[in-house]
């Protein structure tokens, strides 16, 4: 809430007054009052993508604590997207989220106004509203109860051209192929060929994408390619018109979507030309089973009383929140 | 999780390969890295007091829809007493918070050297933390569910001398004072004479202190200075050894201890020299009942298991996150 | 130059000597070293325009001093442009500067790696260097000697797209048909009807440019686009290869030029591509007469060396430099 | 000067006109005009020490082309005690500057307000101001004239505490102190022994203070100590009211005065109080004879009429400046 000064604006009343204490805590105010110049202006730069990327602190640890499935846990990441999802339905400059493993990057609009462009305003938001969205989206999806608070931390980064923006987007989507592609195989050491971490990491180091798919199709009997896509190229979220197939609402209703495509190849820019043109959400044309997290937000305030009831009979997931 | 371009240490060996994909992948992921450098250094200034201010989005209808009692929710406080005292815990170099309605002030040393001083770690890591733990704590002192996710704001300022730092901390117990006393007045007005909302502000509307002061015992018979100290005073978390009456162990156990203290007057920070000081938590003569929020930490593994299992037979109260 | 702090490669030596003193500043000089770290990162974003803006300080004055010309002086104008050109020969990544009045603007190229674009750098460099090269060229244009040190401000403003910086320059170059106008019109009411100033102001108050073109047509029978480019365009400074009629050398020489266009109109961009596109600096057909701030950048030392003496045999306007 | 835009306050005027060139123009004016937004704000925290340090660019090669005696040359130094001189009467917030070699700090009060305490504006005008005064003070010391122009970076550094100022100063006088007692051994070497700038630098590598003191003492006769105090400590400039032996005036006059003590001892600052305490120039009693600087400043516009006459009648050394 805002900070005010009662005392200021009737300080003309104060002259006649003989209350010690009344006239000690009025000066204190005004005396006092000098510090908020110290805060600085911290407007960010017009005309530059605003990117702010949330990362989980010491998550690591936490994917233990919390039996994380290997190399992907798909409900803990599906956490992780309906957090996403619930700050850019509060967010509506945001264009595009881009997630994956413990970490999601948001984009702003270059000509976003929202609280005035000021730097620590549009992080904190963002940061804090992803954080709570986090817990209480949790025993939506995971069985094990929540040991402890968990810690994001933020950053903004400005991007002034289209291009860098891609190549931001592309760099984080080469980073969950590389990253999925070698985990997977290590997993597989690991789990399925009884390899310590130690010797999983030897027989990995040095190996090439090529060498590491091969590992897997003949040791595993794995192709890479028939993994979820959303294992394979992370979580990319977009505001859209959803047109699902018994729909007679043309226009359609608004929702975030979850895609898992190739956001480096230019397909997915042409398809996509909201997200650098001029800001209209697109369609989205649903398959006949909406994905569970459209299917919330598209939800009628009576459905989600609904499924609120049926979580309260089966409530031994949410011991754990204290 | 760090960002790790795998292929960049295998360049050299990428000479060779025929993978075409490989070398698309690979080559892109040192092409895109560049964006990297886009990022900007945010170390702060050294030797001046770091102070970070937490602060509740439209927590006025936050607290509408959560039934908060007026003018005052004890328990509300003790969500955010409990969040704030979670923060200090994880971050050692805070020496002293101090809360009151919906915002909380971190103050961090002043030669802090945690995260390198950057600035936005230093924010996001607090309003995160703080923000999940506020949700986290949620079902341990309110009775109604959360309908939705908090969310709080952050920011940095920077006090170079100790006067500042205590100037801050006095301009924020004051508002305390000035808000409280309007709002005591003002909802007693409200619930108990039955004026509307704007009767009561009008009847306000120019008052002192003093004056406020006299419609309460008059009309209400109520002395403000009988008002519980965290109401007036707000909450000043300090990390203290306790020392509870019946210990035997002379060093005691570090806790983070709530104060309501006049921090506007010199008393106090004599009284704790530690905080302006070479950094020594003083000691904390405890009553012989523990507060919760001091009793919390420093029970033991066993206990905090017994109290989980306790509030499992009683879940109702967390249906509501969701 | 920089700052060694030469103990401190020695410090191992320093063990047994006996020489207090030398202690003392060996010590000091690491104790003290600290200090440095207080510098802050002040590195600007990549691949946006750094424009660096200087501007006359109370030039108000220093016009009247040096009884400048009204409602422009040639010379005092040609001081700046050949202050501007000396910036723009020691850093060539400046692709375009553009002057008026007593302000120039130097535009650096988007990609500029100069002084790794610290701010501050590039901020003083220029500013300090167009500062002493405006006192080293005064005598050069004006006979009046300097009566005072002339003083400069600078600031740094950064544009990310090519929009951007043609909005800027378009904006300052529509500052000067505004101004100049104005003033046109108003010197002629003072210096040639005898209007006192506030007069001549309240005659032009609420006028609109085609007012002021008319009432110098009509009264001063001046046609208003028949007065020197420099007056109604200000100065843009590009460097080219210079090509005189008589020159042989097809590469030419570079140099930079000066224009009087209009950079408002697409036409300006379209000739000089190599503002905006991949750097290579244009041609510059130079008529039989070249420029004299051409001339001077284009004469060789020996010429240099002439034109020096021919200065000595008249040193009478030098000698205000004191 | 002012940026305006004179047709913003006449917009409602332009409904009606047909002039399409003032249309296009004035619409022009405030569509561009947007590009003002792109300045950021760079005020400083308050209650911080503002130190603006100017450093000469390439000054090695700069001393070479003017000969500079080595390893001091007493006038080129009061160049730069002129020019810093220059700096402080103009910018009256300079409580103390600090010159040694080609760099100069200027300590601006804690609580100035100077031009709203904006960063680039602080630097940029000290910058400016010192390179002009350099360049016109020039002919006053040196008898060679400027080869071209010289160029000073500037940076701003602020200190919260009065430790860290005095630190600060401590380092950059202990530098004097280690590079001048090198520099004086080593031209020994060179201009009195005959070694090559090679031979010298092997000969003093590794040496310590006491080394090189020897050094001076048993093969050129010289005590270390005995040499000026400008070249072993640098120069200090204060703020005194000077008080000459012969006058009568008991508050004298106010004038920039040399010092060179040494300032990393407590003596200075007791001495001097009015640097770190509340801000009133103490006194200065000048011997018989003044330094040349002050007397300079103390002149009388009559004097200083006729100095200038003076150096009109031998303008030989001024020939340079072209």
């Amino acid at each position: 809430m805002r900070f005010v000064c009662f005392f200021n604006q009737f300080n003309y009343l104060l002259v006649n007054t003989t209350a010690r204490e009344l006239n000690r805590r009025s000066m204190a105010c005004s005396r006092y009052e000098y510090v908020k110049k110290y805060e600085q202006d911290d407007t960010i730069l017009p005309n530059v993508w605003i990117v702010i990327r949330i990362d989980g602190k010491k998550f690591h640890k936490f994917s233990k604590t919390h039996n994380f499935e290997k190399p992907n846990d798909e409900n803990a990441l599906n956490v992780m997207n309906a957090a996403a999802t619930a700050v850019m339905q509060e967010f509506r400059d945001v264009v595009l989220a881009f997630g994956q493993s413990d970490e999601y990057s948001f984009v702003f609009r270059k000509d976003t106004a929202a609280f005035k462009r000021r730097s620590a305003k549009l992080l904190t938001y963002v940061t804090s509203l992803f954080s709570t969205s986090y817990v209480m989206q949790w025993t939506k999806w995971m069985s094990v109860p929540l040991a402890y608070a968990p810690c994001f931390d933020g950053r903004v980064v400005l991007y002034p051209s289209n291009e860098n923006l891609r190549d931001y987007l592309s760099w984080r989507q080469a980073d969950v192929h590389v990253n999925n592609l070698y985990n997977t195989a290590f997993w597989k050491l690991v789990l399925e060929s009884g390899f310590s971490n130690q010797k999983a990491e030897e027989r990995l180091r040095g190996t090439l994408s090529a060498d590491k798919n091969e590992l897997l199709f003949q040791e595993f009997g794995l192709n890479y390619n028939n993994l979820p896509a959303m294992y394979r190229k992370g979580t990319i979220l977009l505001r859209k018109r959803v047109i699902s197939s018994g729909d007679n609402d043309e226009k359609g209703r608004q929702a975030i979507v979850q895609l898992h495509e190739d956001l480096i190849s230019s397909h997915f820019w042409k398809s996509h030309t909201e997200i650098l043109g001029k800001y209209v959400p697109g369609t989205y044309k649903a398959s006949e089973i909406l994905p569970r997290l459209v299917k919330l937000q598209l939800s009628t305030k009576q459905e989600q009383k609904q499924e609120k009831q049926e979580e309260q009979k089966n409530p031994e997931n949410l011991a754990g929140i204290s």
